[in-house]
């Protein structure tokens, strides 16, 4: 149960990214992962606040959101978690927050538009607009999951509600939720005084290939 | 009176969430809680700023407002929490800001209107406007306890002035003061650049049910 | 010389006030503070950054700005603020800030008109700009001091350029520096979406009255 | 290589200033100096996060960006900042950053007027905008020489990408990447709701003559 035990660490560990980057308040956000090799996830329980998230108050469940092990209800959002890991076999990392920015493009139902190298380079197009859906059963999930399955976006900005991202790991998917709310925050800042000069498509594909296989160590 | 020992250091260290997500400045902004039980509460010394607020530098007065137990003056806005205790009973705690966002709205006398799953969720549909109110007298607390009778919210923007937010417990309020002031930025951005799309009616009455309900441990 | 040596510290410290509500950045801003009873001034050294601000490395001036005592040359404001100590005798600190929304306001030379009643309370009505005046002589203190001797304003925002503020002494200054950057920002944020109602100049008065003589300990 | 050894830790410690200036996000952005009379290089290594820059990983390359000496590989930004130093010897730092105000300013190819005193004291002028290039060879280098040719601002605005800043030492560099960002926020503000009041040339002269030969110590 090592997997496990590390697994707790670092979704803990990661929700501190969330609260430095500001992208939720309260108890407004989560951070999940899949445990490789078993259809089991770790994920933020619900209603706890961010400096008493520690690695034992994480929340193991299965696949459709039940507890395996914990001692707290699991995050209000697991079902949404769950549905995207079992129908995305790449992923291994979900996070929902309501980032402000994100949000207010989610609130006006519109993509962001891929104006921005950053935006090329890590979500390889305009970032898509995902369907209302009310939470209690798998609607968010699916919309999650069709919304993504269309793009080469990590990120998806559900309608009315705030952004999802997923990752091959926690930390990638955590990585797409600050990107994420970064070029949503300079998109809106460079419509607020004008139009951004749009970036060709030829080259939206060429930054987005040497960035998925060039960058980093 | 061990619980308004209790309740002196549940205040005072409620006050770092009003910094910690920037929702004051200086010293203009205050947390309240009910004594359980008796006509007292605990409230924030008039002038004295964040850092300084310990436990033992909180103030208790009667529900009227007048001094019982403290060093220092109560704040200069004892009156309007004095009279939401009177008048609702169901409260146990009252926050004051002049966060920015949700002052921007007060000053120009428009309520936040339900286009995000976290306003219903939390509020129940959009967050109202309350009168211009001098403080001196009873005018700004009538104000709060009329906008807030007539509505499912927990914040009332009072005009050209800034929000008020009640919960059941002190906590409650500072949570509402934080949802509030989130809220109150992602539809001011969503505003900027065009028009949120509305939720339904039906949707915010589920929304709102479920996290009164369900929501947390 | 224990009074400037307690002014020193005072003034060291106030500038962290300065960088927690990031009313500066790098170098750009400092507080000074009158010696009592002497035509002395303690100011900030020029080009040292605020993490490098030490009682000992402050910089005491006469009030025509020559350098008395310090291992530094003063701040390049250093005439500015000689020149509003020499001509408003009342003022015992002033504060010169480049903070965002408040140099917004002086960029376009327009005053912040007073819709929150935090406005009426610290400013007594709008927030007056002063004129472009360049660097070098006294014409930056002239338009300080013609500026706030028309208004009941601690605040002046002089044009293209960002605020002074002033105070009894050099705290006071500072939380009007403060509290300056509050209401330009909430007041930018309201005029985005629209417009502030006015308030009634009868209530300002009475907001200004109550605030100067009642508030505080 | 002692002057390395300094440049290490240096440049280790200025991407501080990114983070606390809100410059940067995850492992967007960079500092390089040059080495003093060598044709060398320190610069940040590629997706190494900011909490884990040391002296020690930090990276030496020649001034065509091969590695010289370092466990990691450089910045994938390094062969724009060697064309820099390549090509402009008095310059001995470089900055790059996507920091939001001055990137929403690049996204829609609009230079950042000179209507603050700060800008002409820093910038000398407007800030401009480079033409829109590719990473993977000198593109982005070539544009930013060519820019900055053309110009006395220490800062560009890379096309749909963001800002470079350059200085005589990385700290300059890292001093005019934090002012660009402020000045391109507060111009930003201004044109919000309204138009800034332009700073005639002859001011603009004299601020820029002054603060390049008199300002700190």
């Amino acid at each position: 149960m090592s997997a496990v035990a590390d697994l707790r660490r670092t979704v803990a560990e990661l929700h501190r990214e969330l609260t430095r980057y500001e992208l939720v308040i309260w108890t407004a956000g989560n951070v999940s992962a899949r445990v490789p090799g078993q259809d089991l996830m770790v994920i933020k329980p619900s209603g706890v606040s961010y400096d008493e998230l520690t690695p034992e108050r994480m929340v193991v469940t299965d696949l459709h959101g039940n507890l395996v092990e914990g001692d707290y209800a699991p995050s209000s959002d697991t079902a949404a978690h769950a549905y995207v890991y079992r129908h995305m076999p790449e992923v291994g990392g979900v996070v929902h927050t309501h980032s402000p920015y994100a949000t207010a493009w989610a609130a006006r139902g519109e993509p962001i538009p891929c104006v921005l190298t950053m935006i090329a380079d890590e979500f390889g197009g305009e970032i898509p607009v995902g369907p209302f859906a009310l939470i209690g059963d798998d609607s968010i999930g699916r919309g999650i999951v069709e919304t993504l399955s269309a793009s080469r976006s990590k990120a998806v900005l559900m309608r009315n509600h705030g952004p999802f991202t997923v990752g091959k790991d926690a930390r990638a998917a955590v990585k797409a939720a600050v990107m994420l709310e970064d070029v949503a925050r300079t998109v809106h800042f460079a419509h607020q005084l004008g139009k951004p000069i749009p970036i060709e498509q030829h080259h939206v594909d060429s930054l987005y290939e040497r960035y998925q296989n060039v960058y980093g160590q």
